[in-house]
């Protein structure tokens, strides 16, 4: 951040009067501008036995395999901005359960929230960040070429908590990038 | 938001191409500036059979009870960010538990998420941002003085889940503005 976006003079950084964190503040209107953590939401669309994943059609991990998630929008509540994901990625109708993981990311500070969820009928499409859509039962899973840990963690947990007849909301750090994946 | 916090230049407000939505675009440089929803960290310190509220010495809702809350900072983990609100305005320890509430305010596009907590030792008192710090039974909650609708919701909850002996996430939305309190 160079320049104040209320009245466009430039920023400097600096901790203002009764904080104690360096901020972006305008050296002519004294906004300060603070930044924060982005919420990216989504789901994991369940059909009997299988999970929907989708190919993604973008960068970062053009090619790889992704639960539908995205950044959550203004104005719009968690649940909301989960369905949406899901209908634009995959062009799917979804039901939410009950919200299955948590996970920051502080090095991007990303907090990654994902509900289950039950297709409302076996019907999806690839939408115009998706390659392609697919149902997978378990053994069908793409470990090796999922596109973010976040998702390795959350399909992970998923299946562990079927396998025991009890789903828990998992609330987890990953602390740095590990060295493959994200 | 009415110039490039990158350039400098005046932004406009239309759809980007792919997007479904008005953003602030540079016409200099051509940076997007998304706006995203913010989260509120924090939790319900619990001493013995009572909690810890914090009385607010700033706007809004000065010289009402909060629990200890605030915005998660870039860089951090929501436990981090939980754990530092507590200490920055109850100069108080705990040890985290489970989240327990997951609320959406979309009006003001705000995320609540609080934990319940256990103080490691009876020991706070106000941070700069707070008028006084106090332990409550259930019966001596200051219910009709509560800073925040979230708030009596989310202690709501939790007295409703002691009682019936098992806590639970509750996640939801406040979709507008209450008349009284926010
Ligand atoms: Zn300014
Ligand atoms: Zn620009």
């Amino acid at each position: 951040m160079n320049y104040c976006s209320h009245c466009g003079a430039p920023v400097h950084y600096a901790i203002p009067d009764g904080d104690n964190r360096e901020r972006h503040i305008c050296t002519a209107c004294d906004t300060i501008h603070y930044l924060n953590p982005k919420i990216v939401a989504g789901c994991i669309p369940v059909w009997e036995d299988k999970l929907l994943l989708c190919r993604r059609a973008i960068e970062p991990r053009h090619g790889l395999w992704t639960l539908p998630a995205g950044f959550m929008e203004q104005g719009e509540t968690l649940s909301d901005a989960a369905r949406r994901e899901t209908r634009e990625e995959a062009n799917a109708e979804v039901e939410l359960d009950e919200l299955h993981t948590v996970i920051t990311l502080p090095h991007v500070s990303h907090v990654q929230m994902l509900f289950r969820a039950r297709l409302t009928a076996p019907v999806f499409s690839p939408g115009v960040e998706t390659l392609e859509t697919q149902l997978f039962r378990e053994e069908e899973i793409p470990w090796d070429e999922l596109a973010f840990e976040t998702m390795r963690r959350t399909l992970r947990h998923f299946f562990a908590d079927r396998r025991r007849g009890l789903f828990q909301l998992h609330v987890e750090d990953i602390p740095q990038a590990p060295p493959k994946g994200g």
